[in-house]
């Protein structure tokens, strides 16, 4: 197996004097983490730029979220790639296997979130110069950004961290998605709603996209706090779609 | 490295005389084939029930559809759960390992059109004794349910044929079903639309669920032509969210 444990290029340092294939590994595995973190961080960007873009009609804003999405795809195919000689090369077992395997998927979910990111930006540059987001329900989408937010950071920081209480953290946010969500609903079939039906199918389509955000957190934090205890509760949050 | 490979419980036959390690991994590569083509033909059920429970107002389907994502989602894990067992114990390279891997992620695409399918079958349900789709848009939304199915039994076939004439009609069906999401947005900002807020808001839900089957049949006939070529265009369709 030694002839299939040589460092891979770019992934981790060459074997060095007294340096072991164990060494050698942890820090492959090491950088996979690093990168996973790294492509958070440019979704939660993603998320908090398309967020101000739509409440604050930003256009240029808008714009470079639509074009950086691009970016957060290409992440995800290296990051994949990566992972794929990871398993050629070491050929893991057990919770190494575990934690690779983890990496492919977290990177689709968060490939995910920066395509919601996207969405969103599209609705903004598409009502452009107007604001997609009528006055009755500004305060919601703002606080639905917020939230947004504080999920995308949580994520980054518990990729980075593993700490469990911050998992649990993304759970109260969907939560907090969740209702949010109803309250759009609310809003729009109360009986008080005048806005326009262009205005009705935005904020059904982006009260959508925001709860969206808060699966994919739950999604990562329940993989993560799955690597950690090594108990799966169940491999998805009840997906709304 | 014969350790690692034993056969696997449930996956593949014990050794015989005379059986290679080889065979034995090949009769479980072809195990984890014929799992996924019944994944998808479950999905393919799913999709079709909650069409019709949508366009006939069919109660009993839709509770149906609802219960049996459950079924899916428990497919998905036991299919995931082998995939990793295969990948610890049988340690593929090359294309025996894309081939696991593209068993994980295209497990996770087929769980997500479950998904699509519960949430029509949820509209459906929570509009029962009425229709949801109002008598406007009846011809585009039975055109979508026509296309989604074709979408789902193209990949169940595509799934355990490889045939790669199968992964361009599927392309073409998201074409149609991105037309028709497009009908839908024609149809309620035309002008005259006379639809109530509820309508307007299921119509637009709707057309989007939809449209989704078209992407994730194309993300997965993109993976088997992969598989069958060794060339990816491009690792997803330009996801719509």
């Amino acid at each position: 197996m030694v002839a299939a444990r040589v460092a891979i290029p770019g992934l981790g340092a060459a074997p060095q004097e007294g340096t072991s294939m164990r060494d050698i590994f942890d820090a492959e595995l090491a950088q996979l983490g690093e990168d996973l973190v790294a492509m958070a961080a440019r979704v939660e960007r993603a998320i908090t730029d398309a967020g101000v873009a739509l409440l604050t009609a930003d256009l240029p804003r808008a714009e470079s979220v639509i074009m950086d999405d691009l970016g957060i795809d290409a992440m995800e195919r290296d990051l994949d790639e990566r992972c794929i000689l990871l398993l050629a090369q070491q050929q893991p077992v057990a919770t190494d296997l575990r934690v690779v395997v983890s990496a492919l998927r977290m990177s689709a979910t968060l490939e995910r979130m920066g395509d919601l990111a996207r969405h969103i930006a599209q609705v903004a540059r598409g009502r452009y110069p107007g604001h997609a987001i009528p006055d009755p329900l500004a305060s919601t989408f703002t606080e639905m950004h917020d939230a947004a937010v504080r999920v995308a950071r949580r994520t980054t920081t518990l990729l980075g961290t593993r700490d469990l209480a911050i998992a649990a953290a993304v759970e109260q946010d969907d939560d907090t998605l969740d209702e949010l969500h109803e309250n759009t609903f609310t809003v729009l079939l109360g009986g008080g709603w005048t806005g326009s039906i262009q205005e009705t199918v935005d904020v059904t389509l982006l009260g959508r996209y925001y709860e969206r955000f808060g699966d994919h957190g739950v999604s990562i934090a329940k993989r993560v706090t799955y690597l950690v205890t090594g108990a799966m509760a169940s491999a998805e949050p009840a997906a709304k779609g």
